[in-house]
């Protein structure tokens, strides 16, 4: 049976030049080009976990790679190949096919080639490892935000917590805010233009204040968060008129896989031409200070007092 | 508390001078040697399918990784580095501290180093993405064996099979078959020595005649295979006297991690030498012929009539 959905799979994966050995053998054998290295990233999702059970499987398909590419993206890497690992309650063809529309749909776009994995038998569950490139040196790190840097963050953050947290209500799902929870965009593009302008860099999976935390935890250094300057969008504030538990869901909120980033005050306007070059918004949020931590202020100027929670892969049974 | 436990990982992981970057950021930064392809291989052990659920944790924390291990050793390759997804029913620093005990006992054995992954919630399934490198065209794939060649298998198959047989009737394991069923060794030397050598290999995880089925349907040829050469370990025979059930275990069982390789018969002394060299013993145990299909020779001469039913990771519940 495994022999058959490997097969499945096969028959419709695009291949590329650099795969020398694709699926089907005990390891995939693949070229990485020379003055590059190699960038590995692996992301797992587990059902009732990162998403609602009900989810589409194409769906999940689409976010199990999205996750994964949005590793690369915050890397400023460019992708080539994934590997996956599906754990299925029992062989579904019909799962599987409509499952590997979302994943291939994303690869595709990315010029990206599933090249190996495996299929096995239990609660389902997706690992994906993505590999892709970067120029020696490179790569955006999470370790060099500088005291002074502005705080970035691209698109609107806060809708796909918005979505879960409809969910988690019992309501029905918003559907602009649910697309942005169910198949969310990895920004590549935006990853490669920030090669060379910003310091530091990272996708927002756990919340936009828990991620920035790793930033500056790597980095040592803090930062100020204006959440007035946090851009939202018309779905959000339809969906949450209150100002506060909007901003909740900003901060706090993760899956929304943007690039939150940091970049010296002189670069401003080179990042705002390379991202509208590659069609992807970014607003300043903050600056980075000496003081470690994070302050967030207020709309009366004032520190935030709201909750903030960072995502937590472990506490999966609250959602 | 992921956090934490991504910190108690980091903190016994060795570096290799290759890592440009390891755990704690989005992705790790990795450097192939030029000159060499990429080797890939991803495998995922659920409990209660893949391993007994009693099995101590640092014996999963290794077969884990020996799995992985196994299938960049029949590809000739040599072992880099690893990824980890760590899917635990609880937050448990013990059972991690006594998994990486044995994950990381067998990595530091090869040198090998873990660079990055992920911990979620849900039930224990460990999934390990193994990278290591080959020389251009060096790599033993499946699909090279020509008709007159040699079949060969290292070791002696049966002992981890025999193990789950025992585990399965309620009885107590063997503690030497059980050895081989929950600390398999990866035969990376013997991978490396066979380049050059060998025209096809597999490693032996869904059972010998299976795996030797896929190394034949991939080069589109057959074989004959006389059970009367496979070589077994006393423990085995103690434990399986009857003839017949020792055979079918030796045939169909997996779990065992062996080479199963084809090679051309003046290779012969050359094979021996070369896997006496790293301490692995190789018996041959029959010829790869034109006609599709596995022929297997019993005692008596005439086609061996035993039952042969290749592991499939999709049959856990009756394991």
């Amino acid at each position: 049976v495994e022999f058959e959905l490997i097969e499945r799979i096969r028959r419709r994966v695009a291949r590329r030049d650099d795969v020398a050995l694709g699926i089907g053998d005990d390891a995939a054998l693949l070229r990485v080009p020379s003055g590059m290295e190699l960038v590995v990233a692996t992301d797992t999702l587990n059902a009732g976990v990162h998403f609602p059970p009900e989810t589409a499987p194409s769906d999940i398909g689409w976010k199990a790679l999205a996750v994964n590419l949005s590793d690369l993206a915050s890397m400023g890497a460019t992708p080539a190949w994934f590997t996956l690992s599906l754990c299925l309650p029992a062989p579904d063809p019909e799962w599987l096919d409509a499952f590997l529309d979302g994943a291939l749909a994303l690869a595709n776009e990315h010029q990206v080639s599933l090249v190996g994995g495996d299929t096995t038998r239990g609660p389902l569950s997706i690992s994906i490892t993505a590999l892709g490139f970067v120029s020696v040196g490179q790569a955006l790190r999470r370790d060099g935000a500088n005291v002074g840097d502005d705080v970035w963050i691209t698109g609107s953050p806060g809708d796909a917590a918005a979505a879960l947290s409809q969910w988690r209500a019992g309501h029905d799902m918003d559907p602009a805010l649910r697309a942005r929870l169910d198949r969310p965009t990895p920004r590549l593009a935006a990853g490669l233009a920030l090669r060379g302008l910003a310091h530091a860099c990272i996708d927002v999976s756990d919340g936009l204040l828990a991620d920035l935390g790793h930033v500056l935890y790597a980095s040592g250094v803090g930062a100020r968060i204006d959440v007035m300057h946090l851009p939202f969008s018309s779905a959000l504030a339809d969906a949450f008129p209150r100002i506060a538990q909007r901003q909740e869901l900003q901060l706090a909120g993760g899956d929304d896989y943007e690039l939150c980033f940091t970049a010296p005050p002189d670069r401003r306007g080179a990042i705002l031409d390379a991202l509208v070059a590659c069609d992807t918004a970014a607003t300043r949020i903050g600056q980075v200070e000496s003081e470690p931590g994070v302050r967030v202020i207020g709309a009366d100027g004032a520190l935030w007092q709201g909750k903030i929670v960072g995502w937590d892969h472990f506490a999966g049974a609250s959602r």
